[in-house]
């Protein structure tokens, strides 16, 4: 702590802060918040639970904890969710242990999660700051370009995940900051402003 | 204006935000400042007026505008100061065509003022954002020795410039952000960080 700071007051980088990044399918988050773990050891990364199948890339415990509908009924009904959410038929959720254990340990945490799901851990009762991202594509039709390239070729899904976009988008005014994923390499050093800002926001410090 | 954005929500980039640093004497905030604005040509620098000598290296117009004690007071008389204060036995003051006008442009502008001047800036009712950072060094045997360092030989002054510093830490709170001046890159790359992160910030925009 700098010794000029007066008694009860601190920076939010002396404890830990809640990061959590949202955006429409195809934003980019998921390789925004690789590159910001590789570079930035501070940085715990909170893997939710999920019910949807794991991808052939995916690592069950790094990516998600992938979960039966029954394991996952489990989660919630012992509380163990800070919150969770269906999006596309499937579940996902928020491991409480993720984020209130390493929070407490004055550790930053990155989540990844959808638009609804991040509202809910901003009003979860964390003791800890909580930082809210969205991060959109440059225009729709980049949007749109990059959901077709994961190899959504029908023509229904895509319209699906377009429908939720919209519905998404229309929750920025709740969240903390735009970020703009034109490039990966600009994205991820606007965020690391975003980290290294909230780490210098002088707060009344818990006695 | 990024096309996902509901109508009435923007980012504070999109309009001119003030960026007002300050901090005791010694914590380097000119220098700071300089490397910020040639890195930075969206910045531009608020011109303050003061009445006190000027030094052999700076430049007036540059550094400051050096003027008599009577244009001081018509620049008062004619309400073209933002704020103004006395520190030392001199008088300093923002002038209101330095910042409004930019401001107005779109253009962020930095401004170099003393602590309580910066609380007013605050107050004068702009119709921008204004971003408040508080500048230490990293202790105060380093602020002692850059007080020393500046060729302040009179232990008197000393004793003067680190009360007043005393006085000036207790605002802190006030402020939005601390930046540690421990080493001159990194505390650039701070003040840059928030920078960035403010025009990031999402805000109901004026219609």
């Amino acid at each position: 702590m700098n010794e000029f700071l007066p008694r009860g007051w601190g920076v939010q980088g002396e404890r830990g802060i809640a990061f959590v990044i949202t955006g429409p399918s195809g934003a980019g988050k998921s390789s925004v918040i690789a590159a910001l773990l590789r570079r930035d050891p501070k940085l715990a990364f909170s893997v939710s639970a999920t019910t949807r199948p794991k991808r052939p890339d995916e690592v069950d415990g790094r990516d998600y904890y992938f979960v039966s509908e029954a394991a996952f009924d489990r989660l919630v009904a012992e509380g163990k969710l800070l919150e969770w959410t269906t999006y596309q038929g499937h579940r996902y959720g928020t491991p409480r242990s993720e984020v209130v254990d390493r929070l407490a340990l004055g550790q930053d945490v990155v989540l990844n999660v959808e638009v609804r799901g991040a509202l809910a851990i901003l009003n979860a009762g964390l003791s800890h700051p909580v930082v809210l991202v969205f991060m959109v594509p440059p225009t729709r039709d980049e949007l749109i370009r990059r959901i077709r390239a994961r190899g959504t070729e029908s023509p229904d899904i895509l319209q699906a995940r377009l429908a939720i976009a919209n519905e998404e988008v229309k929750l920025i005014p709740a969240f903390h900051y735009l970020v703009v994923n034109d490039d990966l390499a600009a994205a991820v050093a606007r965020v690391e402003a975003i980290v290294a800002a909230e780490r210098a926001r002088i707060v009344p410090w818990p006695t």
